[in-house]
């Protein structure tokens, strides 16, 4: 059975199960405790970080972007990628948009000082950088509601990894309480059209040792 | 004319520079001053960031990861990225570490502190921080060095945008001083040989005004 190595909060890992669940490919999740630097897991990667993606035939394939990237060459089927090149191009801007800028500046400062530090045992929660990710996270989700009232889904007119990225990053954030849904129409309403997607299901599921979501996370009519 | 907004020492922009060298693609350098928030500049990319590739059909391409594959999918006679499934996860997953953790623990560290910082206009340099980026850059090279005694090439026995990517990270370190050649034969070894492509030339032409590299940066014999 194929497998993805994984932690249940990091928003990486979340676009990856999202992105095998709408492309229908089983696979079995299993969790690894980076901090624990496990020489088998290693192996797969020399970096230590998760997602990390061992199919049936062996291939280990780390990194969010190389992840999928191959599931789109290696499954072409239901692509998330769009068409055209300039679709293709939208969808990886918005995706490098979140895994690069938005992660160092809001998931970082909210999700890493919150939560992660203490799973990584990185020390305490720094007062500053999450004033600093509130701050952003708002005006991001300025863009992202911008974008979300212009088009059918983010890249355009057809569902890509674009959506899917976007709402694995919210997802980890409301699964801490971190959005106030209320001060943004537009995205909540976009949101709740992926959250209602069959591929969503397991994380709405999810369930994490000392943290409780808020009511709303698994509401479908939140 | 094909124009590709850049920064001079930007990894990712020197990445992109060697990538349409390499595939003798034509193009102009523009240096965008990224912190003027130019309003023209923000409709290529809203979010403001270098590298942005702008074609002469007028399709504007933020994003590295965005630039790398696009220039793959529209140019694919000179494939970077490798042939099989295997090849091309191998290929982005360095990428993909020299772009995510490298670029973090080790270019922000000392390229960012000691010299992005001044052109973004974003306050002193931190010690620490310089301390930190010298010990993970040599913790690094060492992992760079186990690749290039194993193989021909970073990803295998293929030139491929993993060396490119690499390549243009240390090449960025090196224009400020920060490596020391001696200490890492097999890491040298590998960069001579991609030293010598015709694509690195306008990269060790590079003048920066305020910054003189050592004389070895622009040495094909160092």
């Amino acid at each position: 059975m194929r497998i993805l190595y994984h932690i249940p909060l990091s928003p990486a890992c979340r676009k990856i199960r999202l992105i095998l669940a709408e492309k229908r490919l089983p696979f079995e999740l299993m969790t690894e405790k980076v901090w624990e630097k496990r020489e088998e897991f290693l192996k797969f990667n020399p970096v230590g970080t998760v997602p990390v993606l061992v199919e049936e035939n062996g291939l280990a394939i780390p990194e969010s972007y190389a992840i999928s990237e191959y599931l789109e060459e290696a499954y072409p089927d239901t692509s998330l990628l769009g068409r055209t090149l300039g679709e293709r191009v939208e969808v990886r801007r918005l995706v490098s948009w979140m895994e690069g800028v938005f992660s160092q500046e809001v998931t970082d400062k909210l999700l890493g000082e919150k939560y992660m530090k203490r799973f990584l045992r990185k020390g305490n929660p720094d007062g500053t950088a999450i004033r600093q990710g509130y701050t952003a996270l708002y005006f991001y989700l300025e863009y992202l509601g911008w974008l979300a009232e212009m088009r059918i889904w983010l890249a355009g007119s057809f569902f890509s990894q674009a959506d899917l990225t976007a709402a694995a990053y919210l997802s980890s954030l409301d699964f801490i309480g971190d959005i106030d849904w209320s001060r943004i129409p537009a995205v909540k309403e976009w949101y709740a059209r992926v959250k209602c997607r069959p591929c969503f299901r397991s994380l709405l599921q999810d369930r994490i040792s000392g943290i409780t979501p808020p009511i709303h996370y698994a509401d479908l009519d939140f």
